[in-house]
């Protein structure tokens, strides 16, 4: 099963959790060791431009995952 | 209740503040401790580059909402 | 009165106009304090790296009521 | 006369150039005093950090230029 | 044989892995040197805000991607 | 003869090619020097987060060609 089978969601609240998904995906694929990004943990969730910069990320794939669905436009 | 019904919006002026809720809640989603978030706040609310850097993020995600607006059009 | 009626624009530089207000408004929610934001001023107004990243937060800007105007073509 | 009377350009370099137009623009309306640039020209024309940053700039209003000019498609 | 043969993947998941590798390409068309690339590895891939970076990277080109690929509408 | 004729390119990755020099080219407009641009060579490409930097402007640019170019969809 891919962990990425689809960008569609069902509802906008899906297609956010999707567009975190797709940001610590890349950061997976750049450190994917486990304890490693666990050590980073406590130094960027404690860091306002660490946690700012991740937020762009996902607004960048939020927009792409928003398109995905037109939106969910009713 | 989901927290994001939909990106539809009336006015720009409500879409402005679906960006601002868009662009925090994927700080809030990293580091879910209201209080972390608390100590964090004078800092970057006093930080030139903090308030810069945050302002883009609300930028992109208005992009975002807009679209999913058709901007408003009348 | 909406500080945001519309993203319509007569002109492309009454369009600039807008996309510089959308980026002081997302600084201005989160730093309301008047005094706080002018106390910042001629730090980022002298630094280079902070006028660029204020001139990239207009550019997406820019973009969206860019698109939201058909990008005033004739 | 407006500085910026219409998106549309005759070719991909007059495009690109009103790319750096908006770009600069921006500074200018923030850091309106002349000298002041002058004085923070050398510091980030010799940053690699700073002209990659600048470079970033461009590139984004150069996308909102050439969608404009519908990629001056043939 | 290109390395960039087309934008068309067959799944989103092989699409994501397109935007890793349009990342990955244009630093090293930068920086050609294997070795010199090899030995920056444990620098960034144990800094939260250079993978942060990197991920902003990849979001960007994954739009290019989708984009091309319709989304993989079904 | 324009060093930028068109935007449009036979393959994607005469496309990324074409991304590259949009990137180079506005750091050489604020930087005409290629004696100072060639001292600063070797700091960034020796400086992990300056290279992602770099391929971020790539990311962007590359957007704009694959777009003028329709994805080079067949």
């Amino acid at each position: 099963m891919s962990w990425l089978p689809t960008l569609q969601t069902s509802t906008p609240e899906e297609g956010y959790e999707l567009a975190i998904k797709l940001s610590r995906m890349a950061v997976k694929k750049t450190q994917p060791d486990d304890d490693a990004r666990a050590r980073m943990r406590p130094e960027y969730a404690n860091d306002a431009d660490s946690l700012i910069a991740s937020s762009h990320v996902v607004a960048v794939n939020f927009q792409t995952v928003a398109l995905a669905n037109n939106h969910w436009r009713e």
